[in-house]
């Protein structure tokens, strides 16, 4: 019985695994079941024994993309001057990084929608709202007399602002701009919007 | 023969019309040529005749709706004070109630994708470029010495800026807020990019 577990979770691994190298070549769209399973060589429908459904297994791989990109927001906000207004530009350009290295699985988090009136489960949604803590922290410190709403709402339209210049910039349409120019862009705006907020 | 033209452009109007309506209410995905071809009466192929395939009918409308959010834009650029900056943080906040509004016609300005290997027309690329003197325009006084690449690249940033907000707010995911709240954080945003680029 234990061996029966183990190998499920090996072969559950192995699923996420192989999801995660598919969303990061092709993206969402180039997901297939069938292709997982015989990549991990097991039967078609197994893949299914090992998860629930592919939303799980979208958010599973999520969960190892946010992982990454938390760890990466870390590094740039120790990695510098512990000014709070430079950490946040360090982790904007950060954030954009991290988007250009993994186009799919960062696209992935976004694009990816739960099928009809499935709720996001709680353990996803935790684990996204908590990389605010990377903006939260420092403009905090910024603004010791802000109440936590308040933080809270300015940390979510920083990160938004930041997300759409990266979106729009690594787009292949209406802005594509090369990443080192976006990289400038960003901490133009981010600056101007912390030093306009003082 | 003009009478076989004038009948042909009629029935193209109405194509669109009714491709507008289905995305108004079904987003992108809920366009079908077959829906379409019954709605206006002609036969399924005869969709084809009136435009040159799926992707031309939703640039076609989307230049409505972009003629639309341009009408839209210069109401707010010239329906209050004068002074640029305040008519940049109008522009924003009309760029959300547009949205608000047209929620499926504007994501579809965004989501769609031409085939593989073709590119967006010279006119459908051109109608949205113009939309940026919306933002340039204002900036323009704003900062008279800035040349025009400066002024370009920051009426880009700020567009994305706003673009990034109205689109993770308007989600129903990670960062559902209400219109009202919205607007107040944009403008909040914005006034404080300016002052600080100033």
């Amino acid at each position: 019985m234990t061996k029966t577990l183990e190998r499920r979770a090996k072969q559950r691994e192995a699923l996420i695994e192989a999801a995660e190298k598919a969303i990061f070549a092709k993206g969402l769209t180039g997901l297939k079941s069938r292709e997982l399973a015989t990549e991990i060589g097991v039967a078609n429908g197994a893949v299914f024994n090992l998860v629930d459904d592919m939303d799980e297994l979208i958010l599973r791989v999520g969960s190892r993309t946010l992982a990454r990109l938390d760890a990466a927001l870390t590094a740039a906000e120790s990695g510098g001057a512990p000014l709070p207004a430079e950490a946040l530009v360090r982790i904007a350009v950060a954030y954009c990084d991290f988007a250009a290295d993994n186009l799919e699985l960062w696209r992935a988090l976004f694009e990816h929608r739960m099928a009809p009136d499935k709720p996001v489960p709680d353990w996803a949604a935790e684990e996204q709202m908590n990389l605010f803590r990377h903006i939260y922290h420092p403009l905090s410190k910024l603004f010791p007399k802000w109440s936590a709403d308040e933080l809270g709402i300015t940390a979510r339209s920083l990160f938004a602002s930041v997300h759409g210049m990266v979106s729009l910039g690594l787009e292949q349409k209406l802005i594509a701009v090369p990443v080192d120019a976006l990289r400038a862009e960003i901490a133009t705006i981010v600056k101007a919007t912390i030093r306009g907020l003082n």
